[in-house]
């Protein structure tokens, strides 16, 4: 009889039914004798209405007062549950985040774990109860209560498979599984039954919207084996582990990521440390910077390109307007019509050919690329969004995933 | 400068234009110098809502996962309230009830407060924060979330109060203070000044619907100076203490009570032990019974008459109806359109004068009295509901309060 640490998202539990429908999978799972922990987020909207509650109030408050008042959605949805699971007729405990022992550092709004003491659930569990956590949420040590910022309940689910050394940690969502494409763009995509922790990563990062990468980044650290399922189908889903049958399919999935605006300064200095005066000036606001290219322009000068997510867009221009003149740049540009278009699959790194085959199916379809990134297990290309679904498309055929 | 507790009601900090009236109030204590703790309750309809969401899952859920439902309540509008404070530009910060460090039994949905470790609170206060704390919750000794039971938001302001030695409780109101009558009623009631806590319990348990008997008790027994007040309009409430002046004014109130049902047990055996019987009977099933009347009936039966809440009439009925064979009762009985209408005042136990002032009354307004009960400091008389409210007016009238 196995641990299992089963974690459902707001939408699994956003009314009665689907409450009650969650209390089926837990107690399913549990009368095939096993020891069961769900780890379950705010229903549906809670967060939403929670968060506008605080604007009507204060549009700054601070972020200790924040997850003071967001952390009690979590509380809410794991009393429900607990009570349909009483209903069905199991016994059952629910605990929020620091019952169940999550310690945080205090960085409130989007605080990482530092420690579970499982002292609580371990005991709860041998006394044969379904355990009930709310996802999301810890304490930091000064007993503030803390929220983990996005993918905060994939993050506590998997962080406590890890420390209960639990044998499964299955995560349901709103799809399936894990897709070669996006399926409401490709038809003909095909479900993964298994994929690396490295390709979810990238797949993750690259707006699949499946797992959110912190959740992945641990799993992989602390070798949890992960399953994506349907919180409504009753199907199997695509396990995440360390290591796969790659030999078969090279390409793993093609996705898009419309959340990209590209930034471009133009007519740089062409002299050492610009790159640098740059990037650490937007890594000091905590700006992600993803794809870079830098390219000599004309006579002594140079452009640096590079994207950022939509939201930082005015903040990295304000950062750069500031800099302009250390930097000796001419303009600063920025482009919102964008979309990064990638292919993920571990044994890329060894088929040059193909990044080629990539191109060649834009090419074919008259895509214009702006920018492109490789890793080892996958390829970006920027290019404007109108053609992203289109492009998702023609690459999901050319490689005949 | 002192250390004021004040304790804010539901529907104070209903929506958010009264969450800022409630934040200004507790600033301008702030201001004048003082250390001031807020207690608060859940937003206005919260706590219905919360029970409404768990009655679509469970309506027999168990108390422990309540505690753990409604106590998100007062999270909540701790939060809001601490968001409105900021916004106003004074330092505060929210706790919940474990965090402010209330441990209670274990008696989920009714716990009673153990103790207060008072530590967190002094040292916020230290730092010269604000501190608002979420009401009618604590933890048991094995980290579960209780709630208090009814009236639990004023026992935890005055429990507060008396843990960290505050000078004042204040408790904010829909009403500005307590009544002699209720003004409703008698349109020409006066306000008190000052009130003692014998006469306030009096009071509250007579239905004048101010403060909660438990919270006054605590009040007492912990010499808390208490204070009731407008939440909205800015004037005098009435203080609550130990001794006050009784010389001039001898009655303090006149209240009726409508949830009052009345049961007749007729024709019982005269011998011993059969009052024990009833009332020990009723006991077992937590039936609180309010005045008493034992009568001798003709020959050698008796009667028993006493009153119960009307919420409590059918589990009586069932409890009496089952005991009848045992207690040869010949019938029993039970009217539900009884009121209860008494005066209270502590200085009452010196004039015998008052109770035949009081009958007098309602004499001379041909009310008639079906049971009279007394204490030191109040008389009660019980009378039909559709007299209640004119009785109120005769009595207050009578002795010119």
């Amino acid at each position: 009889m196995a641990l299992i640490v089963q974690k459902f998202g707001g939408s699994s539990v956003a009314d009665a039914e689907r409450v009650f429908n969650v209390a089926g999978r837990v107690t399913d799972a549990y009368k095939e004798g096993n020891s069961v922990v769900v780890v379950v987020s705010a229903q549906g909207d809670t967060t939403d209405d929670l968060i506008e509650k605080a604007r009507e109030i204060n549009t700054n408050a601070s972020k200790r007062e924040m997850d003071m008042l967001l952390s009690s959605g979590e509380q809410i949805s794991i009393a429900l549950l607990a009570m349909a699971i009483q209903k069905l007729g199991f016994p059952v405990i629910s605990l929020t985040g620091w019952q169940a022992g999550f310690v945080t550092d205090s960085r409130s709004g989007d605080a990482r774990i530092q420690t579970i003491n499982t002292e609580r659930i371990a005991a709860e569990l041998d006394r044969r109860n379904i355990v009930v956590v709310a996802g999301f949420q810890g304490l930091d040590r000064f007993d503030n209560i803390t929220t983990l910022g996005r993918g905060g309940s994939d993050t506590s689910a998997v962080a406590l498979a890890a420390a209960l050394k639990a044998d499964k940690c299955e995560i349901y969502t709103d799809v399936d599984g894990v897709y070669t494409a996006d399926p409401r763009i490709v038809p003909d995509a095909k479900k993964l039954s298994e994929i690396t922790y490295d390709e979810m990563l990238e797949l993750a990062s690259l707006g699949a919207n499946v797992l959110h990468n912190r959740s992945v980044e641990m799993a992989k650290k602390y070798n949890v084996k992960l399953e994506v399922k349907s919180s409504f189908e009753r199907i199997e889903g695509t396990v995440v582990k360390e290591v796969t049958n790659v030999e078969k399919m090279l390409i793993r999935g093609v996705t898009r990521d419309n959340n990209v605006a590209r930034i471009a300064i133009i007519g740089l200095d062409d002299k050492p440390g610009v790159a640098f005066k740059v990037f650490s000036a937007l890594a000091k606001e905590n700006i992600n910077v993803d794809m870079i290219l830098q390219s000599i322009g004309r006579e002594d000068s140079k452009d640096i390109v590079f994207t950022v997510t939509k939201d930082n867009v005015d903040k990295t221009m304000a950062v750069l307007n500031e800099l302009k003149p250390a930097l000796g740049a001419k303009e600063i540009q920025h482009r919102d019509d964008m979309s990064k278009v990638s292919i993920v699959g571990a044994g890329m790194v060894n088929n040059p050919g193909v990044a080629a085959g990539m191109f060649e199916a834009l090419y074919d379809a008259g895509i214009n690329i702006h920018m492109i990134s490789t890793s080892e297990i996958k390829v970006s290309t920027l290019i404007n969004v109108r053609n992203a679904e289109k492009a998702v498309q023609v690459i999901h055929d050319k490689f005949n995933v």
